[in-house]
């Protein structure tokens, strides 16, 4: 951002910057694929780019901005995901058979509702522009559900067609693992107030008791995946949680998301075509329960989120995100404890719940991260799909265990001997 | 068409009538529209414009003309509907997941088959000519499925937008209906052979004996269906078959489809946009079980498909067809047994089956129609999607029992006192 | 029925005979045996029991009986199997939840009400009269599926325990089939006024055309239906409708109800026990679609119900009931049109609807037979589970096209050469 | 325990004790209610008489007692419950379809093993000690679910008859909650070895920072419940958690199960019949979901399963268990943390997992309580259908968070101020 700048004018740089951003990730792709449903979970990008311009009209726009005409009256209902604060919300599962408004049409929102948010921002005022700094990172957290959701469009159609083919796809060489000690103790987690903007599902601060324990020093790769597929881990119910074996023979896994067998080799789609599976890259695209029933072949487990946060709070936010022209993972040679950013998303053992004396935003924003704390898991770190600079150690990212069209893998943990 | 040219001449000319009519009947859609299938029985248009030019490719140009090269081998298995005698199909609840081919790949699909075609027609051949009539009627039958399945993609989004506000949606004015008394006998339905294209399942003509019976001079009004729903007609079991009841009440049936109240009036969509339900009218996207129901309110019934073929034989194959303008039902002052042809396809009583006799076509092709003989009911005349030229009085369509999306209608009939 | 009594006795005597007789036929039952309901299709036996008492209860005692006093007035609801007329019904698929009323309780409601029938009885009044002969025949249905609904529950369960060992299982020797030609022309059908009870879906009597066909002289047997498996009937769709074809596959269809393979050999599951299939019994337990596929293997047909009707109306109705000591279809060696009455349900080629001029019984007892005239196929002549005098040539029983757990079989025709 | 009593004769007294309790508990029992499962959780009587037998036989007889013969060989499949080190098994939802092997069967099969087991109990060994007291508090824990279970399938059937009308149906009276302070810090939970049995989910003890924290006195009451209703608690969607939200609306929630509303009167089911709620009982069979929301609308939460347990910690294990001749919750006037045990499982806010270290039981036994360990909540504290003796201030009892059929109920919890 520019040193010179006053506040005002950084925000609505950086307001800007991320809505362009959001658009150049959809330029690849041609007006049919803007509409596509593939699963209730993947929703068409014509609806991420609306409804992330719906964000900031409904809690910008409307209560703040006095001269604004909304763009469509009923885009309030249409592009609502899951506010009830705000009102009734068109289906989910359902968002794939709007073929209006058009594409076209969604775009001129945008551009309808940018403009007039350069005007609000051109005011300063603390609760704006806490309000926008939400609103672009929930874009940001939207720019990554676009190449997570078009992947599985494009990924699950027999022609298997490419997102964007210029996409560097050589995954580079993987080291061996190893297990790193980490000494346990009365540790905190949890974002520090005051340093930058961070979701309300990160605070407060807390303390935790942790055991000593030990954390693989990077990723599970491809290679090693394999080895559990061919140990037949597919096939031993002892390896896996009750749910899980239930999910992997109801839904037929037998390798990972985008893997398919010819001719006795695996292959993969990734977002620059399809091509043997690499055993240099990190495994992704598993299910928490994958991922639970690995660790336990391995004679491992995963780790908890406060093992994770403990380990990686002292590590620079560096790594493969969407910006290295990748979204994939790759490998790494780097020593000590690696990739802990980007890449992919690594399951924790811990379910998603609220901190010691969270409390949720107040009003109808309070509904943003509180109201899913059941039922599923906590993943940390970022992906290769993940915007740069939007997350950090202490960012909490939440899946359901069967979910997998996320770039989400394995980092194993041990108990200390 | 043309007197003096030669029967290959013709068939070209024909065939590209034909096809550049499917076209004409997507022009007002923009691109979104295209891939979009709101429900597993409506498919998109884009899917339709493919299948099409599959029927083509698979049955006349794979087999038949030696230098073809298929356009992408993947079709074989994308664009087929339902022939197993070809081999595997697509998904059909799946067909609005494909965002490729794209719209523009499908058109180029087109193009590429009908130079291929045009070639192939010019040579003189009873089989070649046999089958492309059949494609050609094949044809036929998507630009109506075209239009009813835009029609739902459109009329069940909440925008409601107009496919094409120039549509004339003013329908005119209805007479009041009457009883015209048929007498019965030993009477012959079905097609006769050598007096044009018919479809397998018309034929063998046969014999049949009815007794004396009544027909309904025009089909039934909105004004009229009002009455019925006013008078309680969803309310009421014993009007019911009782699959007609459960089906109602599951899917929160109270009027036709489309149709919507506010503020205690009633409001349809139509191709050219939303207006209020014209009493004039006759109506339209009614299910088997409601025009059913309606007839025992009226105290009437449906007609059997022998005695309304035995009504409509003697009348000319004239009406509102696809060509006028309307895309809507219309009314009319027309004396005597009015509307047989056009506006609506009429509910019959009877269950879809093999006539006496019956052979399918040898090969595949005999998957066309007869594997669908069981659990299906017989509609006759055509609608107002209905291209001109395509029915007949021996013409059988054929939907299940609960369907409202075709642009079905009621004739009430009444047995002789 | 005894010459001398007057016909209040005579009546008062059949109907406690036929409701002895459905007790009879649940003696072999534990009383874990009675509340079960192994799909929603197959009632508990206890059910039965109550359901025929309440169709009295609610049909003469409370209308005709001053002093009647209902046993328990929540039975009302409870045993209500699908009378709009009388209220809302107990949904169908929890029957088998009532673990009360207890069967012995159910009993006491039976003894309670046969009282007061008694006492009704005594009363000489045709509307009484005819009432409770159509509650005598209701009663003689509902045994039938007694018979057939405890063979699915004891059948299904991995014990297979067998419901009476003491069953006659010799199937005699079957003899090899002919095809006998049968004249067509102007015929009728349906059943004559003032001839006895009959339902009133078997009227008005009618004429209907035929052309000249031919019927197969007795039903299919084993041995020919398993080399209709071992020819690939279950792997081969051009043998199939479209919509017996995706039944078979969904349900996993490769042999009749009953059957299974040990190697390499077939059992069948019989009331009596399980045993390997012997070749020369009818092959029983096949939905429509398998009759069909079957036929079309054969290069043969199912009849029509008026071709059934017309060549089974000069044969008397006799042959293997449910008073046969066997419940299981047998073979024969008679000669001529043989099995036409007893043994299996046949199949027909004929979707079940209403004969022209039909009427339904006024009120609420016309809910019996029409309003189910819509996607069921008809079956003729009795099974081997039908009481004795219970059918006749004009008889029509209907089930769904994929139903197999009535012992239904097939017979075939052809088309005249 | 008789005090001079060997081990070894201890153990066999102990076996017999709890073998006749779970039968006790059947004895109220019409044959009609053993084989009913009313919903696929709610297994049937009978199937849990003969589960627990066959885990004495699986475990302890098969492998240890050498002339022992196995009852019935299907039984292996049939009765287990969902160890797949042992084999296939019989599907869950379908055990209510089972009506043989009857009940009378199944008690011979009780008295069977019972008998093998005090032959093989005359043997001292250790192995075999630890797995029969796991045997008997796995018996304990089904003679729970027989308890909840009937009362789902009689409190659910239209009639609600009593489970046994002599049961003590008079609450009490409740004083006022209030919240007491509980000091936080490094705490320990979990179970101590050599302390007697314990599950292996409770192990290994550990550490865990607590901040400070307060806890309700008593669990909420129907009183306050109804306070909820009233005020608009199911109608108000910022008190739930998102997918409570969906499962209210879904299932129709609007009180707890059991509840049902008669002339603007709340009346529950009860297994002594029904009758008005009582303001002063705690409430039970609520959901997490409820609880959660209940606890939100109070401005309070629910407590963590480490709170709970450090609180519980120093309280002696007494209370309103299955012994009292209740079988509901009732209420007390005692002073201070009352009602820790017995009378409504709490739940608590903790997903149930494994505890740092945690290892499961070695061998098929280890399917026991760890492949649970995601997407379930954790309870403590029983409830009165829990066996005195059962449980302890470590005990993990788990549902998922939509589930009202156990005797679940809330205890309010807060953070320090």
């Amino acid at each position: 951002m520019s040193e010179s700048a006053n506040p005002a004018d950084e925000l609505a740089e950086q307001y800007a910057t991320v809505r362009k951003e959001t658009e150049r990730l959809c330029r690849p792709l041609a007006v049919d694929d803007y509409g596509i449903q593939p699963m209730p979970d993947a929703s068409p990008p014509k609806w991420h780019l609306a409804h992330t311009t719906w964000f900031f009209e409904t809690f910008l726009l409307k209560p703040f901005h006095d001269g604004y005409t909304p763009f469509d009256d009923a885009f309030e209902f249409l592009f609502n995901s899951y506010y009830n604060g705000v009102g009734e919300q068109y289906p989910r599962p359902r968002r794939g058979l709007l073929s209006r408004p058009t594409v076209e049409k969604v775009f001129d929102y945008r551009a309808h509702v940018d403009a007039a948010m350069q005007d609000l921002l051109a005011r300063e005022d603390e609760m704006l522009g806490s309000r926008t700094v939400l609103g672009i990172n929930h874009e940001q957290q939207h720019q990554e559900l676009i190449v997570t959701d078009i992947k599985y469009n494009l990924g699950t159609n027999p022609l298997r067609p490419a997102y964007d083919s210029e996409l560097d796809g050589r995954p580079g060489e993987a080291r061996p693992a190893s297990f790193l000690s980490i000494p346990g103790g009365l540790v905190e987690i949890g974002a520090r107030g005051g340093e930058g903007f961070t979701f309300d599902n990160e605070t407060p601060r807390h303390k935790v008791w942790l055991g000593e324990f030990a954390l693989a020093d990077r990723p599970v790769t491809c290679g090693e995946y394999l080895a559990f597929m061919d140990d037949g881990g597919y096939r031993n119910p002892s390896l896996w949680l009750s749910e899980g074996w239930t999910a992997a023979r109801q839904r037929g896994w037998n390798a990972p998301l985008y893997w398919y067998e010819q001719d006795g080799e695996w292959f993969e789609y990734r977002l620059n075509g399809s091509g043997p599976v690499d055993g240099n890259a990190p495994v992704c695209h598993v299910s928490f329960f994958e991922a639970d029933a690995f660790a336990r072949w391995a004679g491992a487990r995963l780790p908890t989120e406060a093992e994770w946060e403990t380990a990686a709070s002292s590590h620079e936010v560096a790594g493969n995100f969407s910006d290295s022209g990748r979204l994939h993972p790759a490998s790494s040679l780097d020593d000590g404890l690696a990739q802990v950013f980007g890449d992919v998303w690594e399951w924790t053992a811990s379910a998603y719940g609220p901190y010691p004396g969270f409390k949720p935003l107040p009003g109808t924003l309070g509904e943003y991260n509180g109201k899913f704390m059941a039922n599923q898991i906590v993943l940390r770190g970022g992906s290769c799909a993940t915007p740069p600079g939007h997350v950090r150690a202490s960012y909490r990212n939440f899946f359901y265990a069967p979910d997998r069209w996320q770039f989400s893998g394995i980092r194993l943990a041990k108990d200390a001997k």
